[in-house]
């Protein structure tokens, strides 16, 4: 079933995301263009804090002019663990420390056509202290109930991909 | 919270997404570049068939040169409505007709960079047909359990975001 590249056009490097343009073999012998966008990655994290209560940030979204309610997420520096990055971002978006960071499930957001991979970590063992944002980040910081968290679904208020499955997971969780 | 568009730059004019680069204004007055993929939108569809299984297609994916599981999907046409869509795809894809397709819930599977919307339908009173599918579509139909599904999922070997949202959402429809 592997579509082999048998040419392949550099269209774009960018500082979020490459684009290129392959020309594959498919399992039938004929040919097919693939458009792709190649994305380093990114770590999303579950926090649930001492309250019982889901952390999300809500930020302006350029791509669907918007603002998003979503779990606390980064992108991948070229090089950096997941882990290491999910730490990171926590702290950075949230001020949050975690005493461990455990792996709940991997995604792929779009995969038709983009590489762009999440890890998704839940937060154990808190620790408050202050946000750290980078430059050209805004971002509100809010905090809901388990009934408040499957009412934002409920609605349809939330529409992130990564925020469904983990509010989805802590939903199962709960009724397991 | 708004970032408005100050420059754009039309990158890539693609089959698939368009590609953009725009110099936005912050909410504090200073400026960032956004870039920016441009899609005309998706839907999916969660199929459970008269033995309680759930329908799955099992496909290449050049962008992470795996084969990925997941429920049946595909783009919308330009200017096509998403439940007209969902029932084109569904019939291609696994030749199932539906009596009805319930929209469950919409999602942005990378909301950071990409405005790919994604319309999630399940599908009521199947009647089960020929498939239909696309020249340079190579899919392999199968179907689970939901213990089998359930599995799938704890095991990893899910890693599209729909298919995840999909398999929690119908654990959830159980345990509720």
């Amino acid at each position: 079933m592997e579509e082999k590249t048998i040419e392949r056009e550099v269209i774009y490097q960018g500082k979020i995301f490459d684009v290129e343009k392959h020309v594959v073999e498919l399992p039938n012998g004929g040919t097919s263009v693939r458009e792709l966008v190649y994305h380093n990655g990114a770590v999303a994290i579950l926090l649930i804090d001492e309250d019982d209560k889901i952390v999300l940030v809500e930020q302006y979204r350029k791509a669907f002019e918007s603002m998003s309610l979503e779990i606390p997420a980064g992108k991948l520096e070229i090089g950096e663990e997941p882990l290491a990055s999910a730490k990171r971002e926590l702290e950075e978006e949230t001020g949050y420390k975690a005493e461990s960071l455990e792996k709940m499930f991997s995604f792929y957001g779009a995969p038709g056509f983009c590489s762009e991979r999440v890890d998704v970590f839940v937060a154990k063992g808190l620790t408050a202290g202050a946000m750290n944002l980078d430059e050209d980040e805004f971002l509100q910081v809010e905090r809901y109930t388990f009934e408040e968290a499957g009412e934002l679904l409920a609605s349809g208020r939330i529409t992130d991909a990564k925020t469904i499955m983990a509010i989805q997971w802590w939903q199962l969780s709960k009724l397991k």
